[in-house]
């Protein structure tokens, strides 16, 4: 069942998102929307001369009320962080930002994907915007985290990462919870491997969440990772495939967290993100997701400040 | 890194290799051999023919003695049991097929994959005769169980069978042993699953261990889902991918066993089996685990009654 | 777009349609029947157990009445000929098939895929029993043989078979029209290719008509051509794709045909073989067109005998 | 047969070549390099995080002299125009940058492609500075034209684009030669097509040639386009696939051109562009690509101004 895809936004994590959709053959129509109405023209241009390389789609720019029509909403519109400001303008900039695009949304049937960053606070922000049940605003949260932390450990490992089951849980940032405790690796417990040292995590958990930094501060932006990961979650959705991927989305109780967005082991499906599971925890990695809960806490009500 | 791909037998189960070797893309040539000579050369006419709508490959039949040439070679000759005779009888008789095929490969530089069945029996004749490191002679063991225990088990839980991590290990047969305590779904321990019925996992183990039989009752064969798992198995080969696969070989002392072939997790790569790991089980799975060796010790033994 | 997709009959060339199908990722639901009910179920339970393998899909064996729920039909029943019988014998009996399940489809919404042999006959008899208008019932006709032709083609010539653009038109069988005139490889006129020996393209026709018989020669059948053929056509309507492809379908007054079934270059796309093309033909192509068409008409009217 | 594969330049065309170079699977290690050290290890970086979702590749930032050791090495170094500057003064900055990277790969035992513009002028820049052979310097040429014309003829006939066979040939620019007299859809000519629009044959032909600054006009560059046409350049070369492409060499007396570099049908695999074809032309066409040599020619000799 391909779908009507709609990107917001076509800057350098739009367009990857565009470009790994097209090329997972998960829409039928692709539409682009930037405020800058030349971009997006221009995007969708060059994106169909290359038609012939992938599976058949449309590919066009369109205006922003189209968007209410698509199966799916990608949300990847916002500015970067400038050097000479605070982390809260750019907070504040980005929520402004997603506020307006979830009032656009209001009513809508389908589902809302948010990329942009800081995503668990905007995956609020635009949850409450639009109105919509918590399903159906998904933040892309720490998929991309644990895509990093099993190719790291794949590559310590010297094993495929897709042998690699291994979660990032919490907040996309700073204080994400690695799960080491329900780690394995092709059946066997992460923490029995042969030769595991256990004594690195926090110099790997540290890896992972600097990997985003490292990335920004040698070309500027990070986009082709994010593009991948995002183009997943939307073929999770269109072909109702119903797996559990750690996606951020409004928290209704799951591990005793209420009202906050942030990433826990979820079952998408068609309808969204419609179950949230408690993953295995050791004491340490509920404590670190309580506070992880508290950082998101801190950081949206500090948009009413 | 595609390779030259060998299958020993093109009955029911080695054309299903065949067929899902070409569409899986693994291979730049495909050699077919049959004792029926004209039987192999019509599949590789009619697959041929298909030949555009696979990528790259070419489909011959040869002679037996090229098989030494190839990267990877499967040995899926063999035949079935008639009603009236005993299982016994027809061990003896594949196995002597096997131990022929194996001395035909004494000195062979690359990977033997075993199919026919009783492959755990057979993969350990074939190692024996043609005198090649365990890890160079892999039967496909329970790596067909696992998929039918993950397909059951999403079913059940209505996920997708990608979020379902749990394995078979031991004997390709009634003694094969379901790692129930290690399973886990999408970072779930399966047992921590919402409603899970514990209670109900011998039967459902039961219905795993039926599903041939069951196929085999309705349509004379399984064919469809072995080729599908052996070109799985090849890819991870050809592809140096490195995943730890429920594959049978002759054990050298993980988990206690040692001299006869069974699944365990193995680390998979253009080596072969080149690493077997020991999963995570409770008390009941390691008893099951050393009934299921003695199986296959038995009868391995009454091949030399 | 997925699509509901029913297999009838499934013997070895409706089982190939069914694999072929499942690995492309066509189908949403796939639902089979046979005459004999435990074999189709074996079939759907043999293919289930690879789901693991193959882009979701739920497969089942199902009542004939179900069929007309589904999006398209494929119709594989049919029987071989035997050593004593007459060609006519076959046919006759498989029209009757043919013909009952066309009745059974009266009324149908979808798109009917005729794949028994002689399929350009039988597609006339079910378009005529299900009184469905001509676009919605297809046979694969002669995308096999142009499968074949392209495929020998490129070995001759030493290029990949994507570049090389040559159709076979008219009959499935004998009386196929191979277009050498307006054959090309890569833009290139094929008679204008560098030492190609137009002398032998009477041969080259010889191998491609023989090819079925020599398959048939030695496996006793051909399934795996014509199953990803199928699975080609399936994937054609079920994605909109609107291609070219020689298929067989009712005429209504392309190169002047009228009221037989035969290939011609058709666009193919959801409502079925919506618009039949005029290749380029030369005098003798023409002729051999008209030749065909003469065939099976006759072929059509034994049935009244 | 995966290949090692590097990447000079990391702009957007050279990321956007690693990028559907990965995701196509063409590769088995990936080699970036840029002038700018930093900016090609951030895209290694970015593009390996997403190692789960694209076929087995280790993607690493390298040495300029590693380039000598890979299979194929892609050229997509070079800067843009400015408003205020000569077309003329871009081509010589861009050609001595190629001039020195062809230097440096004297010797070279593999294929290089290249993909920055003036494409067929850099062509044989290249090829003349590393001394080699001119099958084993491509340019991408009117590979890009071709996907373009076969896009727009596919959209205003209403079939799908792998329908359309129709080729541009000369120059990837302004003086490119559109082969309307040779193009056919599905087997019909494309002249012959019911109610073609011969004589709307410019101002499409136009549209093509323009669709590059139409797009560079919105958005500032073309990428998307030619990563894709340039992956599958590599795939063809990579699997030895033998296809006929229009890509660009030095010719030595195709269609009566030597010296220069332009685009002709080009059987092209594990060897490079091993053969120049003559695609079918009339006189006007003929005439076409002489002026497009003479074009290519001026621009190669003002270098030496």
């Amino acid at each position: 069942m391909k779908a009507r895809i709609g990107i917001i936004g076509t800057g350098w994590v739009g367009t990857s998102v565009a470009f790994s959709t097209l090329l997972a053959g998960h829409a039928r129509e692709l539409w682009l929307y930037d405020q800058r109405g030349a971009v997006a023209e221009g995007e969708a241009m060059d994106l169909s001369d290359g038609a012939a390389f992938y599976p058949r789609c449309t590919v066009s720019a369109v205006p922003l009320a189209q968007m209410r029509e698509a199966d799916i909403v990608v949300l990847a519109a916002g500015r970067n962080g400038k050097p000479d400001e605070s982390r809260l303008d750019l907070l504040r900039d980005n929520a402004r930002i997603a506020a307006g695009m979830g009032r656009a949304l209001a009513g809508f049937g389908g589902i809302v994907i948010v990329v942009t960053n800081p995503v668990d606070v905007l995956t609020r922000v635009v949850a409450a915007a639009a109105g919509l049940p918590p399903e159906r605003v998904i933040g892309t949260g720490t998929m991309l985290d644990t895509a990093r932390l099993r190719e790291r450990l794949a590559g310590h490992l010297k094993v495929s990462p897709t042998s690699v089951h291994a979660q990032v849980v919490g907040e996309h940032g700073d204080s994400s919870v690695m799960l080491w405790s329900g780690a394995n690796v092709g059946g066997v417990p992460l923490r029995d491997w042969p030769g595991w040292p256990a004594d690195e995590e926090p110099t790997l958990a540290g890896h992972v969440r600097r990997a985003a930094y490292d990335v920004i501060q040698r070309k500027g932006a990070t986009n082709h990772a994010i593009g991948l990961v995002t183009a997943e979650l939307i073929g999770c959705i269109v072909n109702d495939e119903r797996r559990l991927l750690p996606v951020s989305r409004v928290q209704q109780g799951a591990c005793g967290l209420r009202g906050m967005a942030l990433s826990l082991p979820s079952l998408v499906g068609a309808g969204g993100a419609v179950q949230v599971m408690e993953p295995a925890m050791d004491a340490a990695e509920r404590e670190a997701l309580a506070a992880s809960a508290v950082v998101l806490e801190r950081a949206f009500a500090s948009l009413a400040g």
